[in-house]
């Protein structure tokens, strides 16, 4: 259906398009950066193009910024969508993980198969959201070897040796627990990267220290280990969709050696 | 906004609607029973009814069956609705799982509070949708005690003890190998309930003895362990979605002493 539709549909309807004319669209995808934020450093160029045109659409996922070019041919809108696309790489160099229809459980899938390097993951408040992510991509079972749910305390004990002390004295949602989550899966599924995530889903359970949308993110591999404090807003599923998306993009950052956070 | 719309915004447009009538619709959900098989047990009561109407729309999840009546008013349009409901629950006692907005993960979760049970999940190919979805419901962190996604053999053996000659013989995708998971989960985590999936996701992986779509689904608590075979049609993302409803339908159906399979 695809195929068919790029090579015979789209083309007879770009020809039926007004006066000749050729309509591209592009469009980067963002994460890490809100709408405002991404506003400002974009802005002059913003106002300064009209060909392209640029459009931008939040969701829980990060920002997309779609580019639209008018042009008399496929060729010609190509040309100005990469040039209008080359300014947006160099203004927003960390931020933007994909075009068009890429997801970053396929672009980090990609990376990990180039690499031939293997992922576990402990998660707590995203409930093995970011495993199902990864488990959608055809393939993933060459580099997916085992994740956790420790919902439970007990469990984060029982699975990954977190100390109940340490749950204890600094609460099961702390930078603390995250690292030591993703330290312990990493020595227990001798995978070459592991992600772990803790933190408050909603819609109860915050506190005024502890709030929710407070989520800790750990990556490790064997080197290093590492553990980052995030707060995103909305309902339940929109904090662990956000938390999901922080943690694929964490590991994309890493495995690209480019900075965990702007 | 919900409340708004009810009570102010939904009044008024249904007083604007011609003739004072009442137009009014109830969604009855089934699941584990396919569109064609589910039209032959109410095909007779399809034709008959002219008020309410019929329609049914099929997706990944199940079969949903919308009943909209016309009446005068508001009470005589819910008496037609419960009529014909009746109907409908009488041929259809084990498919109906809920009405209207309801989904499988928070009916489940509805009776595993009202129990004071819990539930743990150890998944292979579902890869953390099972466990995702029970964790989008608000409050479930007080039965969802933990998930294990066994992805690779080895982490089959090494998290769930499932026997390395087990999966040799009888292949990680097995009846078999679904009990044994179901069996260790239970035991390892203590929870009331478990639930595991072991089966081919595709779009590869698939041979003629065991296709793409084949999935086996155990079930356990302190007195019995299960496995079923099921075979799902369509792409990764469908197969997962199948396989994570069938299981959650089988918890359903186990808590609720009703058969397991039709």
């Amino acid at each position: 259906m695809k195929a068919m539709f790029t090579e015979t549909i789209q083309p007879f309807l770009i020809s039926l398009s007004s006066g000749g004319t050729v309509i591209k669209s592009r469009v980067f995808r963002t994460t890490g950066i809100d709408e405002s934020a991404l506003n400002e450093k974009i802005s002059d160029v913003f106002e300064k193009s009209t060909n392209p045109t640029i459009g931008v659409l939040a969701h829980p996922e990060g920002v997309d910024i779609r580019l639209t070019a008018k042009a008399a041919s496929e060729a010609e809108a190509n040309i100005l969508l990469d040039g209008l696309g080359k300014t947006l790489m160099a203004r927003l160099p960390n931020f933007i993980y994909g075009l068009d229809q890429d997801n970053l459980e396929t672009i980090v899938g990609r990376i990990l198969t180039t690499r031939h390097m293997t992922l576990s993951v402990a998660e707590s408040c995203t409930g093995g959201l970011i495993t199902h992510r990864l488990t959608q991509v055809p393939g993933s079972s060459n580099y997916v070897m085992r994740g956790y749910v420790t919902y439970s305390d007990e469990s984060k004990s029982d699975l990954l040796q977190v100390k109940p002390d340490l749950i204890k004295s600094k609460g099961a949602v702390s930078r603390e627990v995250a690292e030591a989550m993703a330290k312990n899966c990493r020595e227990k599924s001798r995978s070459d990267l592991v992600l772990s995530t803790t933190g408050i889903a909603g819609p109860s359970g915050g506190t005024a220290e502890k709030p929710v949308g407070l989520v800790y993110i750990g990556i490790a591999d064997d080197q290093m280990v590492r553990g980052m404090e995030f707060r995103f807003s909305g309902y339940r599923e929109a904090v662990k969709m956000k938390a999901s998306q922080a943690a694929l993009e964490l590991l994309r950052r890493h495995c690209l050696q480019m900075p965990l956070k702007d």
